[in-house]
């Protein structure tokens, strides 16, 4: 496969960081934005950039600022045209790094923070970027052959399975939970607003399994070794799912290895 | 029946409002405590309060302020020294008014409020409460005969069938759709925690159909007029849910008439 546009929000490390390397070595000619908060700090993207600096953009962009996401809009358009990818990747806990583990921990400004983070962030990365994702070009996902049921791109918000309120059995983690159920609901809305029309986005909610990044760490002595995916591999099969998204599946929650998960 | 003490949080109109005559006309020796964020404007309970000075009780009380809700449940628990069912009630529809159509209108700013009021709001209320609704009489609700299966109280918030993310198959209306899912995450999330241990919360979300009040208003004219409830039907048929609960029913989301709502 060759060609195409996507933009990685939240690039500087983990399963963000993984995606911007899968899509630079998987394509020839391919454009890859990644974007993030502090690209000073971000060393193993700045040095991966400086091997792929014809495939690799990096800009600076907070994803709770909405000037920030509207300027970063408005250079990708200008530098690119249009946008065939976007995955909002980056994701918060809960402030202190450590989720709730009971109601007395739970404060209205973590909460606030968190979903300024998970969830108001990628549904304005979907505002800002709506325009760009209409006039894409259908690089990205399993393209149909009917005329009227092909996509113009696709737009992946990372969840998670522990933002399923249907499959929430432990619960904890207030702050984490909600702001990715809410996230769910950003996406179904979003893949019927951008479904409509002749120029249609399929818009899914991914779940990454458990993956050893930096959000994950503090709980990994709970998960047995072989259940712990790098982001590699979590990655590899994540792309696996995008490569085969068509607009049938669009509106839809899935986990690492395609099967659906309740909302 | 008689004896209990209910809150209903957001009580100054609306389905609250009714919710306060409701319980202070159905039951013998309630004690029902009726919050909203300015009293002296809200004439109709002002003056239903004068009718029953012993059964009602108004406080002053902004679900968007954390001390507030703290202050009123310090309050609470000196006068009446348990709770045994807690409705969270207010909400907004979106701080102008009317909900969003499509992605252009979405902002940050009116997501965070939204969600300030009808999601994070109603958590804050579980937190400050949680101490008091342990300790609640069992007065409402199905109480069970196996003593091992009775609960101490109920917590219902007031949802919506559009916070459904299952059920959402028109989009639109981004604050108020994820921002009532991410409240059912937290009646789920609150059935977990408060159904641990001897004393037990039951904790469900509630839908009170299609109801003629300040937040619908401006849509009803998309609604079949046989539809719409006024706010005596709805009520009355969420009383009937609340009488009709056990412990098997905690951590679901119900529609007035009585059936459950996929998340």
């Amino acid at each position: 496969m060759s060609g195409g546009t996507a933009l990685v929000q939240g690039a500087s490390r983990g399963i963000g960081l993984q995606f911007c390397r899968y899509l630079v070595l998987s394509r020839y000619e391919i454009n890859v934005i990644a974007t993030c908060r502090n690209p000073e700090a971000a060393t193993e993207l700045q040095e991966f950039q400086r091997e792929y600096p014809k495939a690799l953009r990096i800009m600076k962009m907070d994803v709770t600022r909405g000037p920030d996401i509207q300027h970063t809009a408005e250079k990708v358009k200008e530098e690119f045209g249009s946008l065939d990818l976007l995955i909002n990747s980056s994701a918060m806990l809960h402030p202190s790094g450590k989720g709730e583990t009971s109601l007395r921990e739970v404060t209205a400004e973590d909460l606030s923070l968190t979903i300024a983070t998970n969830t108001i962030g990628p549904l304005m990365m979907a505002k800002y970027f709506a325009p760009l994702l209409l006039r894409g070009t259908g690089a990205f996902g399993a393209e149909a052959s009917d005329k009227s049921r092909q996509h113009r791109a696709i737009l992946v918000n990372m969840s998670a399975k522990v933002g399923s309120i249907e499959d929430n059995a432990l619960g904890g983690w207030y702050s984490y939970r909600l702001s990715k159920a809410a996230l769910n609901m950003v996406t179904k809305n979003l893949s019927i607003e951008l479904g409509r029309g002749k120029n249609k986005v399929i818009c899914v909610s991914l779940h990454p399994g458990s993956v050893d990044t930096n959000l994950s760490r503090p709980y990994h002595k709970n998960i047995q070794r072989e259940k712990l995916f790098t982001t590699e591999q979590s990655v590899f099969c994540l792309m696996n799912i995008i490569e085969t998204l068509n607009l049938d599946k669009t509106g839809k929650f899935f986990s690492w290895n395609g099967s659906e998960l309740p909302w």
